[in-house]
């Protein structure tokens, strides 16, 4: 288990993140995943600007869709801690039950087909190419 | 290399659900996915109605994101023939140049963070488990 | 693309693998896997000798559904020369047109009932746990 | 976490697929990946007729096999949840200890020999190719 | 296949980050990979931005081992892209033939020992946990 | 759960390995890992031939790196016992904490970049195929 840097034994570099972090998702929460990374301050401050860059900066993608896109490869990956936060992030953000309910069948059929295209080793289309 | 069935050489149980796929994308072309898994029918038959009914039937999430989110996964997979055609179907639906970009960064970061949350191994927060 | 060793120009160790994959299979071909890792002498005798073992010692598991279970993991990685070598080699082994698509079937069912576990974040039951 | 659907409190949709999943494995339990996906009653009844389908149908490879290749996808993807319940269904339907050896034995060769052939960029055998 | 966006019809921003990675590299050569995502400017430059610091900042790994481990990733993930790059940059910074072969036979043992890790539903040993 | 074996109920053949595993590793302590793959004593001898030879012999990569190369591929597939059982190997062997952050900061990166690669469908260059 990683230690999870709190705010008041951070370093100056870190609680810029941090604060930055609660400034742009006007909370006072850190969730547990930035204060894990911070023990390597440069993983925190260029995953931070990746992050913030991505899902919040002005796009054609609306926010809650980038956090379903998230979701779709989290749950594609397995990975737990992804799934549950960027879950809890879609919640606030406007996800309902249904919308959450087709998130995963979705994302479930394109894992099906996925391999199913492996398997029968299926040519790419002439037409898809261009 | 997988044969392709073509509908000139195909049985009626076959036949039935090529045309559907046609009356239901108005268009002529079946593209090389469902040839290819034609040679097993009820894996046909049974592909496209969840395919069909993931994909199109009515819902919260709009059948562009569901394109884009099809695309998320088989990018995370690394499907090349999955990539190829769903992005190929989202340009149809209307996918452009800067949203394509968009889901790529998105798919790519939750990729490399899903990393970080396990190689960090980062216990979930309480919060997030409601 | 890695250099194909072929046997005339092989060392006596790597020719003493390909003697024994030849005797092994009964068959004079080498495919391009060995002659690939054939570049890297002690990946080759240590491969071969895990391979040999786990796919033609006697135990509980036909032959065949070895192959089976193979293609099935293969599928499931996108390995895209794994799944040519050993679907070959599944058909040689007596896998007919049908037991292919029922395999394919299965491997992509489980792929995505698996996202749907990762997803839904479902608790293992308790019976399951002994 | 998510909710779990109780046969109490479920919708008569719910309650039919429940109904046809005790008649279908002669077993008054519903596990708990059901009780899950019954949030959202498509996918529970989507997803209930194509496992069954392919699990349960006729076919030519038999109800215990279909549990190891489910068993040996489910370790490649590292789904917790999938493993816990197909091993035991696996067990019921007659798995022995020895066999599950040789199915996780098959499944980790597998997994080695998929990426020693990504890594060496193998090309694939012309004789494959058929 | 994604339009390569070449340094004479590039916009002044994506011409400074082709400009940054010749002189990084001291090599005049921009791969494709760059003027691929060359078509989204903001993940070019963020995508470059992150590479070149986390490839080339000083630290204690050094920049050949970075490669491998690199490498064992795209390898893992089965990016063929990736893997012919980086590979192709490995042996740039001194990779022998010996130690590609003892990098893959790194990469496939680790990826056979996570499924028995997987399969067994190995419990982590208590001294792991600090 | 599956059941550990310990030294005091295992047979002879079982004993042995545990035997070499101390001894390799001057440590008295024998981890999950190998108790739980103990079950099927031919992939216990199996493995733990394969292990030894390739994370000890004599070899151009030295151990430390050849730990981080192993974090990195679990890292990628998820593998929590694999992570966390390595990690605490790496560390043994000198691994300090600006080093565990270099390395989750490259694996990270590549699993990015490996779906850049993906998404954008990028060939290979020609210069990266000798």
């Amino acid at each position: 288990m990683t230690k999870l840097i709190e705010y008041e034994e951070a370093s100056d570099e870190v609680r810029a993140v941090y604060d930055d972090i609660r400034a742009t998702r006007k909370s006072e929460y850190i969730n547990n995943f930035w204060k894990a990374i911070a023990n390597h301050p440069p993983s925190l401050v260029r995953t931070w600007l990746v992050v913030k860059e991505v899902m919040t900066s002005p796009g054609e993608i609306d926010p809650l869709m980038r956090e379903l896109i998230y979701i779709a490869v989290s749950v594609t990956n397995g990975c737990e801690y992804c799934i549950a936060s960027h879950t809890a992030a879609a919640r606030v953000k406007g996800m309902s039950d249904a919308m959450f309910g087709e998130l995963m069948a979705i994302a479930a059929t394109a894992n099906m087909t996925n391999r199913l295209a492996n398997g029968y080793q299926i040519p790419v289309d002439e037409q898809f190419k261009t």
